[in-house]
């Protein structure tokens, strides 16, 4: 017998997806938005706009076993903060770098998001002539904004200085971008980077 | 009581770098090279030269345990080949990218060291205007060479039409450049990407 929400729809089992295990630990916040950029990462790929890859989680390796040389079986291992940011490649020879965060907020986007190491690395690459920024998500909406590394500086300043540890969403809509969902690319970051930048 | 060797050094255990249990498998191949890489990294980032990182290893997580939130232990996972090259950043503006690799030849580099979506993942980031190439390690003499990219795919191309499976040193001395190697930073390659690109 198939079980069916009140609206008719079937009901489905989340598939936990345990190759994502991190995403568990933060009850599945950020999950789509990840999706939707790896999307839109292959169709700059396949289409030759440009080459974005997100990096893999890092993964501290405390155990492995070797039953057979082909097939080495991790045992134990722990989830490492990141160093960097999550996203980065070339786009018409320049550095490009972002990370991306989505909240369930619908007023604001918590500066918690971010480590502060992920700051530093944001001003590094400013430094030395690359592009940084962050997309933002908002779930509850759907809606994505791109705010330039600099202005997430601002905020977080602010933060530093004892100031809110968010930034409020017509902060981001006065100083960000909205990107528009599309079908194909889902999130076209590039285009806005293109007017931006080039 | 302390174990010497004859020449009167201590004897000392090695200690198994588990953190990096990928290296394990092809036996500590590559261990000193990255390490290598990684001071000289960080004594780029350190003095504002450059930015670049190695990507953490790709791992396809299968089961993790949340005994408590702060600490998830991931119980089962497995090693996946990379899709891109380990290291990238930005140096003036530009985009860098390169994979390290070092052989126990003394005379060839074997070109088995590179899998073919590293070499397309290359020629992605050439056609981008990104800055590609590799640096290959002679452990036997701890010479270090610097491939352009582009020279890398003629060797590439020749083992696809049936040649040679590997790049004699000759070649590589030919088409590369020698990195001596320094005390700070271990091995210069920047300088020398800033005399092929600025």
């Amino acid at each position: 017998m198939k079980i069916h929400y009140p609206n008719g729809q079937p009901y489905q089992v989340k598939r936990i997806q345990q190759s994502k295990g991190k995403k568990l630990i933060y009850g599945n916040r950020g999950m789509t938005l990840e999706e939707d950029l790896n999307e839109t990462n292959k169709f700059y790929l396949v289409n030759r706009i440009a080459v974005i890859h997100k990096k893999p989680t890092p993964v501290q390796i405390v155990d492995v076993d070797y039953p057979r040389r082909s097939a080495a079986v991790i045992k134990e291992a722990y989830f490492k903060q990141p160093s960097t940011t999550d996203y980065n490649g070339v786009y018409k020879g320049k550095y490009l770098d972002f990370e991306a965060k989505e909240t369930k907020s619908a007023t604001s986007f918590p500066l918690k998001n971010f480590h502060e190491h992920q700051i530093s690395h944001m001003k590094e690459v400013l430094f030395h002539g690359g592009i940084s920024f962050v997309i933002l998500r908002f779930s509850t909406t759907e809606e994505v904004f791109l705010l330039e590394a600099k202005d997430l500086f601002v905020f977080w300043n602010r933060m530093v200085k004892g100031g809110r540890k968010s930034i409020t969403k017509e902060e981001i809509a006065q100083f960000g971008y909205n990107i528009p969902l599309g079908f194909q690319p889902r999130i076209d970051y590039i285009k806005l980077i293109n007017q931006l930048y080039y």
